[in-house]
Order: structure tokens, then C-alpha cells, then sequence
């Protein structure tokens, strides 16, 4: 989640000074101007997502569908209007329009226009939901990206381990659904491994959606144990991920520790328990 | 959840005096009035609760209805005879009257006298039954106040992390559910994106209702996604928490585990029943 | 869970030597004979408890009844004889019959006494299931005592947090509940209060039946609420059990942590790291 | 998860060498050729697993049944070249033939043989995907070794803490099932204890599958104590397997981190940047 960085620099004259100064509006939050114009996008994304759910409610779509078109094409001339502007005030446009947020902001207009040509109005709707991805821009105004950061660490840290428990996990319910298809069988509803395996899941992960339940008894003493095992192995993703967040706030902790400086050689480093500097050794 | 503090000095003569011992019987629990007080308050919070939720039921109220109006009205003349004591014992009644406490104890007796004007009861009773949140002053009365402090603090410092998680969360389920929307279809019962949503939380969040299933193969392989996606990310709040709350043991253990430190060597880590620095030799 | 301790002595003569040994190989686990004791009473508790389940399910009651009948009594009886010596072998009989595990073993073969006086078999059938609990004996015999203990220190020792937790837990599932009864009503299925903080905890616990589900938008969105508010703070008690249990670890690991021996004054507490010792101030 | 060592040594002439090659190509995955053969492998293990699954969906199969037919001899023939090379290239053939993996790459080709003479092709379809135990070779191609050992480790460490949860889990449901088949009894579906115990499982554990609930009032009390119970308890799996893990955490960290001890005065928690002690000022 590197921050997009892209901007022609200040200090330039005539037309790439106003470029950069578009740049700090669009895409930094740092001034007034910025700070407005991410509240207004912010704001415009909901509202045009918020529509476009609506739209899929059949209800909805028949008493107010005029409005809906209408509040569609406003949100879409206005994030092409943006986009436009995005396009312009970046140094590399390749670079921009490659990049996941740059995909995201094309994404979020193309549809409209498409649904100009194509009907298949449903396959359209949910490619403009993915609008709502747009709305992680708010972490860069609301100073969030710091935590986000840390999470993300936390799990790229533990990423390997919890690849070997989801793989252990997938091995579990492709045996256990298969045992369950052969206790239960097709009379019971369990008309497929495929289909047993979902069941295996629904139970492992303790949903428990209830569509389709064993009614042997040799059926149901095998949902128990796969209910008791997923009950007790959410431990391990969960002691996983909490160990190594444990490490981060510990270093996080660390580093926040005050350090006291030698007036001798400088060093800043010292630890607050410390008598003498540890580089040229005077006394504290 | 700071103490509401706002009582008349104890050496003050006439009338201030008696306030202020009933301000230590109402709002205190050091004294056995005090005490007594606190005790008898929460059985008749947890009795006009109980009236409360079995007025819901119609066919106890059909045959009990005399009897729920009664006591009803019984309690709501003590809560009232409490409020009133409260309002005059404190030295800002505006203060007491717009504190969060102070809200709570009115909303506890205005429904029932709104009750002679107003039909609409399923509304009212509703709102009595938020009397449920006085008992909070519990937690006054038997000393659990320190521990409630230290889960807020501990939820405080992670707050910033939890809703990087929701808003992740909330995301995820828009995009899931729209997806969901589309394979499925109205034919399955997955009418509209908002109620696909619905379904995608009661997914994630392994509750599984089981009102609303998918039915095609590629419905059952999305849902799997989303069921082991919620299996494995609550991991991620727990995690968030428990280093948290790791972090505020760990220092109540430290700061409970004073260490002597040594005069000569610097040494601070010497135990409290040591009587040489376990470095340097040196007494103590 | 302490272990139950009321024996003779050995050193007595006659009668009270016999007792002595008896005592030996009913109440411990050292001797070969007290093991062999243990094996077999568990085995006969598992299976009289099955035999128990058995005799609750109607087709096998009707074509095994009168085995069952049989096993029931031979069991009895056993456990008759085993409670009789047990009474014999301890020095102070009314402490050992007043005992939790005293009781449980009398509770274990009155109800079968019963039943010939008394009809009403599924009311006892299920006090002959407490049985079960006469298992933890084996706790004794296979040495995971000392495991429990660690884990009903670490749950003690954060009881009064979790207390905390369960009582928020509480109102917030009596208040939710509450306005799911507002919203939803009557004709969808929340006829009472009672009920509806029945449908918020089933919800809240993400256990989801699905016997009882929102049928409005505005039920739905507050059920989406509960349902991330459940998945969210479970993160509480977890994170308060497991900091508890880190703390727990942690002391163990320092307990087992090896101890440098002062050779001038004996002090056998020394750390690994001191030149020192801390006591008599000779180096180590 | 000890990795089998059973080659050939390297160095020897003629026959053995070849054996020794072939061992490296199928055993090991350091050469590249070693890894090019892991990789068809688990593409094949993938596709006869796929194979399988789809042979059980009944619409699949009476339309692609020949094909199917035919896709399940080439792999068997291909799995039992592969069981054949294995045999050639170890030094020991009992040692292969009766390990754990030796065994499972057996299991993979007999049932396809067997069904030849044999019908009941669903009890042999569910042997054959146990097939799917063979990928777990992967982990060795992937260096995920090592952190499958890891968590092996830490559930290793836990393990008799939570052989002691689960047993109080099951002693809890079995009381607490067979008080719901008390309270709640035939007429709401709660037909024998076996039953009802398998609902508290249901229950305890979050899965919640609706196909039986309580009715009565008594009986939603109970349920919503054990669900309760369920959303509480499973603090302690977690708590359990979370210390362990943030123990080994903190241990690696620790073992990376190595400190320089001051010869003047013992401290030994000087950085490794440190050029003089912290303590005692003298040059390291």
C-alpha cells in the first residue's frame, strides 16, 4: 500500500506550477484545498455506491428508476471529470493508469458507459460497486495508514504459517466432507463430495448455516468431532497473528522508550538504565 | 466512565451537612447506608427490568396485566422519590441532570408517566427498558470499577487498529455480497445487493442463519471463500486486543516488581531481597 | 480442586493398617494396585454413562430394555460396594460425604434406588448422568492435575474481568434485543422481549440458529450491527484469558530458569547472570 | 513430519548410482530436475483429486463417465510407475513401504485396482481422495518446513492443557445435553440424550445449524447459558496455543539478538554496538 508518489516538483514555473498545485489537492491531504476535495470525493463515493445498491433492489429500481439514472450519470461525469484532472496533474500517466488505484478510478466509470452499448445491467452493477475500494484513499486523509501499515506487517509476517494452516485446513474438510458423503449419502442430502466438502467448511468454520444437517447417528458423532476441531483450531491463526502483533508492540514500545544522549561523542542511544555512553564510554 | 463527583464539603453546617450525608448514601458505597442503599436500588432495577420484559409477553400480560400495571407504577414512583433525592443532594443539579447517569435515571421514569398520554406501549417500553444501564452503578458498589478501566483502556489504545479492521470489513462484505448478487440471482433469494450484503455478513462473522444459502456450485466455492476469509480474520481483532492487552499486564506486573539499584556499578535490576549488586559485589 | 486428603496413618497397627492400604488404592494412583483401581472405575463410569445415554433412546430402550436394566443394577451395585469401602477406608467419614466428589459418588447410585419407588425414569436418568463428573478423578491418575490448576489460576485470576465482559455482554444483548422486538415485531417472529434477547444472544455469540430471523431492511442493518459488534468483541475475553496465560508462561519459564549455588552461604537463588552472590556478596 | 532419509550415499559405482540420482530427482527437491518432478506430481495428485471429487457428482458422471473412467487408469498407472520408482531408489523398501507417506502412495493406487473386482465404488472413491494427503510433499518444495514444525511445536507444547479443556468440554455437554433432553424433551425434537448432547455441541461451539432448537422458555435460558458458555470458553484454546506461540516468538527473537558481556563488571545486556560497558564505563 506504498503511497502513489508521482508530482511534478514546486519550484517549477508557469504551467507545471499549477499542475502541482492540482497534484496537492487531488492527491494529497495535507492542505485546506486537499482536505476538502477528499471530504467531497469521499462523500460522492458513498452516495454514488449507496445508489447503485439501491438500483439492484427491484422495488426501489420501478418507483424511483428515473432518479437513479439520472444520480448515476451525475456521479459518473463527475469521477470522469476527476479522473480527466487526475490524468493531467501526474508526471507519468502510464504509471498512474497501471497502478491499482488508477484501475480502481477507471472502474469506476467505464461501466456506466458500457451500459450504453451492452445491457447485462447486473454484470455492470457490481463492477461499479467496486467503486467502494476507491474510499481506502480516506486512510491517507485521516492519518490511518499508519495502523494499516502495522496490520498489514503483522500479517505479511505471518503469512507462511498461516499459508500451512489454511493448506491443512483444506486437506481436513476435503477428507472429512468425503467421510461425511460416505456415512450420510445421497438420501441425506450429501449427493456429492464436492457438495460435502461445502458442508465440511460450513461446520469446520463453525457457520453452521443448517441447509444441510447428518441425520445418522455415526453422521452426527462425525459433525461433533469437526465441530469440536474447528472450535479448538481457531487457536491457531488466532495465536499466530497475536504473537506477531505481540512483537510488534513490544518493538513498537521499544523504540518509543526514551534514550539519553552523551555530551561527549553525541551518541543519542544510550538506555535510560545506562551510566556510562556506550560508544566512548564517559559518564552519563 | 469517570465518577460523577459533585457533593457539598463534609464541614459545612445545617442543611448542607444532611445533603451531604445523603449524597454519600445515593452516590457512594464506603458507608453500610451507602451500601444498603446501592444493593436495594439494583434489586429494584432488576425486578422493574423483569416487569418490563414480561409486559412483552402477551400472554402473561393477559393474565397478569393488574398486576405488571401495579408494579409498574410502584417502580416508577421509587425511581422518581430517587431522582428527586438525587437532584437535591448534588451541588449543580444541571450538571447531575446532563450527565450520561443523570439521563439514564430520567429515562428510567418518563416513559410510564407518558404512558397516561401516549398509546403507542411497545414504543415506551422499549425505551424503560434502557433502566438496564443503571445497573452500572454496580460496578461502583463491589470495586470492579479498576477492571472495567482497564478493559476501556486497553479497547481505547486499539481502537485506531479496529477500525482500519472494520472498515476492511465492511468492504470486504460490499464486494462479497455484491459478487454474490451476481452468481446467484433473484432465483436463489439473493434479490438485491443489500440483502446479498446481509447474507455476506452472516457469513463472515461464521453466525450463518441458514435464511439464505447459495445453491449453485459457484455460489457454494465464493461462499467457502468467504467463510474460511472470516474463520481466519478474527484473528486479526483478537490479536489487536490481546497485544494490547498483553502490554498493560506485562507493566502492571513490572510496575508491582520494584528492583534495588546499585551505588557503585549502576546496576538496577538487583532483586528487592538482595543485599550485594549481583554484578559487582558491592553491599547494598 | 484439592485433592482430597483423610487417610490413616500408615504406621498403625491391625484394623487401621488394612484401612491404610485401602485407602491407598481407592484415593491414589501411586501403587500398581491404586492405578489398576483407577483403570477400571473409569472404564465402568464410561460405560454406565453410556449405558445411561443408551436407555434414553427409545428404539434401543425398547429392544435392549431388559440389558440395560441389568447393566444399570450391576453398575449400582458396583458403585455401592465402591462408595461403602470408600466411607470405611477414610478417617472422617462425614467430611468425605460431604465432599463434591463425596456427593457426586452418592449421586451416582441413589437414583437407580429411586426408581424402584419412584416412575418419572427421565428425571433420574439424568442425575445418573452426573456420573460423568466422577470422570475427573482420572485427572488424578494421569497427572494433568497440575495443567488444570495452571488453567483455573489463569481463568481465576482474570475472573473479575470477564465478569465485567459478561455483564456488558448482557445489557447490550437485553437493549438490543429490545429494539429488534421495536423493529421486527410480533408478525415477524419477536413476540416478546424475552424472546428477542433470546434471538440477540444467539446472534451476538455468531452460534445463529436461524429459527428466528429479521425480515425487515432496518432488522436486517441492526442485525449486521450485532453480528460485527459479536464478531468483533470476542476479542475481549480472549485477549484478557490469553494475556493471563502469557503472564502464567512467562513465570513458569522463569521458575524452570537454572539458579547459580552460593558456595559460601548456600543461597541457591542466584541468576545465571550474577558474579556475585546476592545474599553474602562472594563471587560465584 | 521427520523428513525420510533412506538414500543411497553418492559416491558409489555403477547401479547404486543411478539409484542415487533417481532418489535425488523423486526424493529430494534441490536439483532442479527434483524440483520439475514435485511439480507435475502435485499437479497430477490435484487433477486425480479433482477427478474424484467429480466422479461422486452424479450429473457429472453420467455424462462424462468414460472419460472420467479413463482419466482415473491414467493416473493409478501413473502413481503406481511412481510407487515402483520409489521402491527401486530406497535402501530399505520395508522402512518406505510401511512409513506414513509410504503408505498413503499406496493407498493411492489400490483402490482404482481393487474396484475392478469389487463394487461399492463409493466406499473407494473416498480412499482414493485420501490421495490428497500426498501434497503435503509440497511443503517440502516450498521451505514451508519449517513453519509447520513451528506450529507442530506450540500445539505439541499445548497439548495436554488442551486435552484438558476438551475433556471438560465434553463432560459439559454431556450435562448440559442431557438437561436440555429434560427440559425440553420429545415433543421438541429432543428424542434421547445422544441427540442432545450432539445439539450442545452444536451449540457450544458457535456452529449453530437451527435443525433443532429449543421451544420452551426453561430451555432458551439453558441454550443461552451454553451459548454464552461457548462465545467465553473458547478464550481458553486460544489463550493456551497464544502463549505458547508469543513464548517461541519471543525465543527466536531473543536467539537473533545476541548481547556482549562487560569482563570487568559481568553485565551481559550490553548491544553488540556498544564499545564500552553501560554500566561500569570499561572498554568491551
Amino acid at each position: 500500500m506504498a503511497v502513489y508518489e508521482d508530482r511534478y516538483s514546486d519550484n517549477r514555473p508557469g504551467e507545471e506550477n499549477w499542475k502541482s498545485r492540482l497534484y496537492d489537492i487531488i492527491f494529497e491531504a495535507d492542505t485546506p484545498a486537499g482536505k476538502n476535495f477528499d471530504i467531497v470525493l469521499i462523500v460522492s463515493i458513498l452516495l454514488s455506491v449507496l445508489a447503485v445498491m439501491l438500483d439492484s433492489v427491484s422495488s426501489f429500481r420501478s418507483a424511483h428508476g428515473t432518479f437513479l439514472y439520472n444520480v448515476e450519470w451525475f456521479f459518473t461525469i463527475l469521477f470522469t471529470i476527476e479522473y480527466a484532472l487526475r490524468l493531467i496533474c501526474v508526471k507519468s500517466r502510464a504509471r498512474y493508469a497501471t497502478s491499482l488505484f488508477g484501475m480502481v478510478d477507471l472502474l469506476a466509470i467505464i461501466p456506466t458507459y458500457l451500459s450504453l452499448f451492452l445491457p447485462g445491467s447486473q454484470f455492470l452493477l457490481v463492477i461499479r460497486i467496486l467503486r467502494v475500494l476507491r474510499i481506502f484513499r480516506i486512510l491517507k486523509l485521516v492519518k490511518y495508514l499508519n495502523e494499516a501499515e502495522m496490520l498489514i506487517e503483522a500479517l505479511k509476517a505471518s503469512s507462511r504459517k498461516i499459508t500451512v494452516f489454511l493448506f491443512t485446513v483444506l486437506t481436513l474438510v476435503i477428507i472429512l466432507g468425503s467421510l461425511m458423503y460416505l456415512i450420510e449419502g445421497e438420501k441425506n442430502g450429501f449427493t456429492s463430495i464436492p457438495l460435502s466438502i461445502y458442508w465440511a467448511i460450513v461446520t469446520l468454520t463453525t457457520v453452521g448455516f443448517g441447509d444441510l444437517v447428518p441425520h445418522t447417528t455415526l453422521g452426527r458423532t462425525l459433525a461433533s468431532v469437526v465441530m469440536i476441531l474447528g472450535y479448538s483450531i481457531i487457536a491457531v491463526p488466532t495465536g499466530i497473528v497475536t504473537a506477531e502483533m505481540s512483537l510488534a508492540s513490544i518493538d513498537a514500545r521499544e523504540r518509543a522508550r526514551p534514550k539519553i544522549t552523551c555530551e561527549h561523542c553525541g551518541n543519542q542511544n544510550n538506555d535510560t538504565d545506562a551510566r556510562f555512553c556506550k560508544y566512548c564510554g564517559t559518564g552519563l
